[in-house]
């Protein structure tokens, strides 16, 4: 079954050791405020952390035009119009977080 | 000859015109500057500047996906694999400014 | 002791809850990954993860402005002028983050 | 009169210069999209002219926080709330931007 198979399908391992890499970031600054690390310090990780959320986003988005996207550019007509919309929206919404 | 179509062909006054504007909103903070007006207020006017040409650079990708990616994609290949990479660069770039 | 005194200490249960709030996100995360969710809704849930993070952010920065540089700027001298560097310094890392 | 002393009066003829810069890049915009360039060379200068843009806002903001915040936060009282407050939301305009 076709729509089953996801952009990132070939790379999921990869995208789950970036999240758990970030996930161990935020708790790391959790640890930091609990001992009252100073601002700044605190302020350099969430930018860090902020850093690996973004790349992870962008290799999901390259997967996802290089395999969602461009099936559906092959296919053409209305799907590929629509998919590409979507891409469109996803990465507006990304250069605005 | 089909190479000479850029992907905003369709959209090209309405580029035009907003990169327009954005030079507007350039010369209008000159002013504020050359008339010392307010640093916030001047502040303010360059976060407006620079969501319109984030707003310029999202349209442009959009027709970029749009027509050449969807074109190249269409053709598959090689060829489709350097478009998709090349927009992801263009995008990374985007997201990090 | 006046140095152990961090900027957010009056805030540090809600940059916690933050904080905890976020590591669920990103655990969200893993877990729509791991269950091959649609490329587009992990991107969007990244998005809102990046947004909560440059929340706390933004919050941990008005901390340390109404804190540590209020205080060093009530000084003045050197170390005024020194946390002032530093902040901007973590100003821009966030902009370009 | 104090209040006519904007914080980047010292930086004022640097600030000008920039922007003329940015100007330039824009104008330049305009030429590339009316001699039909490449969608991702558009792109690039477009990343470009937003990352000058940050640029200046930065500068603006240092200047800002050493001279106006800091002038505020040695008076105290609730002219410098009000002045850490204004600076935090410009922040937040710029980081979100």
């Amino acid at each position: 079954m076709e729509q089953a198979v996801v952009g990132y399908a070939g790379e999921k391992d990869a995208v789950l050791k970036r999240l758990r890499r970030v996930e161990g970031q935020v708790r790391g600054l959790q640890r930091m405020v609990e001992e009252d690390a100073y601002c700044i310090d605190v302020l350099t990780q969430v930018s860090a952390a902020t850093k690996a959320l973004q790349a992870v986003a962008l290799s999901l988005l390259e997967d996802h035009l290089s395999h969602c996207v461009a099936h559906a550019a092959a296919e053409g007509g209305d799907v590929a119009d629509a998919k590409i919309r979507e891409a469109s929206a996803a990465i507006a919404r990304l250069v605005r977080s």
